[in-house]
């Protein structure tokens, strides 16, 4: 079967397609052939919208990061902006699209500067999260780092709940972190 | 040219020229057969150390681990357990090695459970941080995520020093960052 779709739509529906079947598979089990037959176009229609692999996995990280951004504004919104719900949106985000989360932030696309649209939407996401996180730049970036790592962690079951309840691990460890204040010098520690 | 290696000796060689290949071209670049041309042994000969290419690389994360671990220890040892210092150092060996960190945490390896040396090995590094980094298991879970997330950031070079100076960027954040403190719910922010 061959759908006729608009040139646009096409690039949609592929997009689409390829996002739902890296989070069941992984990036390694990405294959433009196996998302045309899903979409219903030819093996070779993908081709005018991604020439190669690192196209269509640069196209998916940047619909990651406009959904990512859409997360956090929302968290933001209903919540009158508390930082804390940003966080738990920011890592609810990851914990739901594990794969795609990676990508994001993997190895996987080696030449990230060949791609302005995914830098222009990584760069976007961020801006609201550097915005709203935190207000000092330096809290902003540490806020960053901290929500990072911990969907990192998670994401890769490095850290597990001891009870098996993720959202209030996430929560009790959300209230630890306080970026905005800094410590003088010599109180300066990492916990003791 | 053939070397005659004592057995454990040459997976030893070959760890190490493994470990030094994967920092110059990254895990895609690796190849059994180049690294035993540098060793200066038969193409063959890897295989009987490592039969495939994840065997490889989980024995090199588990040297990481390893090197991780060394790093941390001698940090605290020098600093008299200043968990400042300790942080300094994990994100240090992160900069040092940034393939290897990669490797490490990332998703090149599909199947973490079945390397069980790999397993010991990153408990037994991160074991050294939950009691060093900070005293309560929540503190240290957070100061995981915290330097975590900030290494990664750093690597991918998502986060840059405005200044170029990367050392004091990251002595910056680390005063920002004490997780020792438990925020009363209603003064809990990350950050306002």
């Amino acid at each position: 079967m061959t759908a006729a779709y608009h040139h646009g739509d096409l690039r949609h529906m592929l997009l689409y397609a390829a996002t739902q079947q890296l989070e069941r598979s992984g990036p390694a089990g990405l294959s433009l052939r196996a998302i045309a037959r899903e979409v219903g176009v030819s093996p070779a229609a993908p081709y005018a919208h991604f020439p190669d692999k690192e196209s269509l996995l640069a196209a998916i990280a940047t619909g990651g990061f406009s959904l990512l951004r859409d997360a956090c504004v929302s968290a933001a919104e209903s919540s009158g902006g508390d930082p804390k719900a940003l966080g738990r949106a920011y890592i609810g985000f990851a914990l739901a699209h594990p794969h795609l989360y990676r990508l994001m932030f993997g190895g996987s696309i080696e030449n990230f500067a060949g791609h302005p649209e995914l830098d222009g939407a990584s760069q976007a996401a961020f801006g609201f999260l550097r915005l709203n996180l935190a207000g000092a730049p330096d809290a902003a970036s540490a806020a960053w780092a901290f929500v990072h790592g911990l969907a990192m962690l998670l994401i890769d079951r490095r850290l597990r709940p001891d009870d098996g309840d993720i959202h209030r691990l996430i929560d009790r460890l959300l209230q630890r972190f306080d970026p905005g204040r800094r410590r003088t010098p010599d109180s300066a520690s990492l916990g003791l």
